[in-house]
């Protein structure tokens, strides 16, 4: 199972997989990006994916080369040569290569990458325990809902996390309301109703947030899409996170203090069973 | 005139410069950088970069491997190899190589990188005739004082100048005082004195804007570090924006409309001269 990568036009091994010093994606951050969760070797929602990276393309003005119209083929045709059939299929387009100034180059040919890697199975008591989580600012920048490569703010959030012995960080911004995690869209659940933020500038709006407010919806749960303070997610009955490559995880402790009663919540339980089998369905 | 680089110990053509598509600079603009100007073959103010540089690799937590302690040597022997007399010599320290994850990778050795380029010269007018500017909003993350590869909004903004016709964007936080320019740090001169945004994390802590203080300082010009409103630049007296290599810029309108008489200003001209001089002095 060889770890593949594909850039600019190439497929090659991983750890061949090389860029331009000077490619803008290195020294400015310019350029967007999208994870697929990959099962038994097919693309989980991956037209859902190459739409957001459209928009995100659009958000930034970056013009989508011919390249990445073709970016789903040849995406399947990486995960195909690398024969990984858990995997995490990562794609990032760049403004491409230029002498450095921060204005868009005039003649630059975007940069496209993409790269196979086993997905890294979750740990079995995950799911049966839940996650602990702590609240830290949110210092991004404000078009968060732009899925740039500019991931510094989420990279501080999440070591935090983890110095804290927590497994994801939960963004407050302003001192005053959830956005979301440093990697995930966050959930509470409270009286029955899922509560997550908005989509909007301010959080990133994910495929796998999109999917479980449409299983809540059918399981007849309430879901209100609107901003909740730190206050409410630590007294909600239930919450969870989710993401491509963590589908639903519950959380039962929120800055050291147990949330609910402490342990995954019943409908916490019921969403990612539905995920489970709406993967399976889908990847059937 | 060879363009150089040194990439991870070694020193080559700048267009053999590459790495990995898993460098977390590339990834997740996990990184911070330098721009020295180097005049007849001498890097300018390069302690005050280095140190700048210590402190935003400090702020995101990424240990100075003993090879960026010999960064200044590093750049001087690229400079030297590059036999570029007028040069922008360019460093970035990344927290290196990783398979794909947010949180700090355990063992990744930091990436450094240094390139030479030669300076682009100063249009022969821009000092005589000064540059127009636009305002936009400051849609940063809260930590601007560290220099990181994070740039997209950077040079988003900077593109809407372009666009615009103008040569520089000021950007404005909340909608109520000027920070920064996009890749400048911004300066009002009204009734004699020189005002700028106070070093804090919502600016850069620019290395020529320290010295252009200190000069007029020097000049017997009362120095206002506080932030100010775009109404105020507007209806300053003078106006200039300020960077290594952009040195001191007259800017004489703002959004279309005139400042001051629509003509580079006295103290401006002071200032501007002053640091040539300082230039001067520094790398003889």
């Amino acid at each position: 199972m060889p770890e593949i990568a594909f850039v600019n036009g190439e497929f090659m091994d991983l750890s061949d997989a090389r860029v331009s010093v000077e490619d803008r994606g290195f020294q400015f951050g310019d350029g967007v990006y999208e994870v697929v969760r990959c099962y038994h070797g097919v693309p989980f929602a991956l037209e859902e994916h190459l739409r957001r990276l459209e928009r995100s393309a659009s958000g930034i003005e970056l013009g989508i080369p011919e390249e990445t119209r073709r970016l789903g083929e040849l995406a399947v045709e990486a995960l195909r040569r690398s024969q990984i059939a858990e995997a995490v299929l990562y794609m990032q387009v760049t403004r491409g290569w230029a002498p450095r100034n921060h204005a868009f180059p005039e003649a630059a040919k975007p940069t496209v990458v993409i790269t196979v890697r086993p997905a890294k199975p979750a740990p079995p008591d995950r799911a049966a325990l839940g996650v602990s989580v702590i609240t830290v600012p949110d210092e991004r920048w404000l078009r968060c809902d732009i899925k740039s490569t500019d991931l510094l703010p989420n990279v501080m959030a999440k070591q935090k996390a983890v110095r804290a012995g927590a497994f994801e960080a939960v963004m407050i911004r302003d001192g005053a309301y959830v956005t979301e995690g440093a990697s995930t869209n966050v959930f509470a659940v409270k009286d029955d109703a899922v509560y997550t933020a908005p989509e909007g500038p301010r959080i990133l709006s994910g495929i796998t947030r999109a999917i479980v407010l449409g299983l809540a919806r059918e399981h007849g749960m309430p879901v209100v899409e609107e901003f909740f303070t730190p206050e409410f997610l630590a007294r909600a009955d239930e919450a969870f996170i989710t993401s491509t490559t963590l589908e639903v995880v519950p959380c039962v402790r929120v800055d050291g203090r147990p949330m609910g009663d402490g342990r995954p919540g019943p409908l916490t339980h019921v969403l990612a069973s539905a995920y489970s089998a709406e993967v399976t369905k889908r990847t059937a």
